[in-house]
């Protein structure tokens, strides 16, 4: 019953993160022209698409490897190279979010970090680069103790979570902030509520949505791995941290 | 030495939570003219010092009344009454804050609930009043079983958490949003970063740190209440649900 339930929020989960990626690039592409890569305007429509994608849908997606039950039984390796590897494409695609929006700008001699958006969002992308390089070092690095490794899992667990939310507080505030840029001097600015800004919006609050569904998926305790003992002795698993 | 670093958290959080109001009451009397309760602008400057204060400081303090030690032991009810009051002005404070920014967009003719900034903003409060309505009438009225209780409570811990993350997103956007209508045609624009936008960009990440330290503070494991079983039986505390 726990596991239909499970099952359910993971296809929810896809569900959600496929629309906020594609409804992202449908608003860039129908409504602001679509992509280029050459330091234009449509060069910056590729930063909205994959910080949500990166930063966002398979940020959260790499998050929850070890909430699926297959990853409490036989050797942790596997997973946790999994566990690193969608993580890293996930930090991948966010750079090249980045690349996007930096040149965008030093071609077009505007400034560069200067909103709170701008701040909050470049303090979410470093510090997933030191949670990346942290966990690699201890979690998949084979010096580290038991005792260091259980020490720092619950922080790694913690400052996942804090990531995902200094995220989705970063993608709102661009999205609000890129639709008062894009809907000033119109005919239907952004206070008159044009089909642009509805599905903006909309786009926006699925990001929401996603990123609390993976906070649930991720702290709800029945979903958890069991913790030593519970399990029976026939699955010698748990001889490692994290 | 756990207890130790509890209190030591909650000076922190006591010292950002006291920062975070006063930066914005700062950043309003000396950069945006003060307070007024008229339908001006002036009204409007009450908005973001009263949601900082209800939506996040006095929210993310009331959520925490559970995890000081002293609630573990002796009676239930007095803690639940200071956790459901201390949430109740919050809410009044929140409710303040949205007549303000209500009654300056009447008396300007300005369009309400346009932006995703009021889109999430709206929907945190929403979700805040339903969250304190059901912990009301299910944690303090008398009617509920304890098994309808211990199914609801992790619910309960997990939506006060995220409405406090929704909270974060929605005071972002609103200073990023307040930062690109006050500092446009001026001669120091928002993207040559003059003082007031260092001052309240800066605001603004104390609200991210404030917020990540309540977050921390309710789902870090060694501070939560002791589960039944662990206290001593001459602790008779934990025969209902919270």
């Amino acid at each position: 019953m726990a596991s239909g339930w499970f099952y359910l929020s993971c296809l929810l989960l896809g569900s959600l993160g496929s629309m906020c990626i594609l409804f992202t690039i449908y608003w860039m592409q129908y409504w602001r022209d679509g992509f280029a890569w050459n330091g234009s305007i449509y060069m910056f429509n590729w930063h909205p698409v994959l910080m949500v994608a990166g930063m966002v849908v398979f940020y959260g997606g790499a998050s929850l490897v070890y909430r699926l039950p297959q990853s409490w039984v036989g050797p942790r390796l596997p997973w946790k190279l999994l566990h690193a590897a969608l993580h890293l494409m996930a930090f991948i695609l966010t750079v090249v979010g980045l690349v996007a929006v930096f040149t965008f700008h030093n071609h077009g001699g505007i400034a560069n970090l200067y909103s709170l958006h701008s701040w909050l969002g470049i303090t979410a992308v470093f510090l997933f680069a030191c949670q990346w390089c942290l966990g690699f070092a201890v979690f998949l690095l084979p010096w580290a103790s038991m005792w260091l490794r259980s020490l720092l899992k619950p922080i790694h667990v913690f400052f996942g979570a804090a990531i995902l939310s200094l995220s989705i507080a970063s993608v709102i505030s661009g999205i609000n902030e890129k639709l008062f840029f894009s809907l000033k001097n119109t005919t239907r600015p952004y206070n008159s509520l044009p089909s642009e800004a509805v599905f903006a919006n909309s786009t926006g609050m699925l990001v929401v949505a996603f990123g609390l569904l993976v906070l649930y998926i991720l702290l709800a305790s029945s979903w958890k791995r069991p913790e030593p003992g519970i399990l029976t002795s026939r699955q010698p698993l748990l001889h490692d941290g994290e």
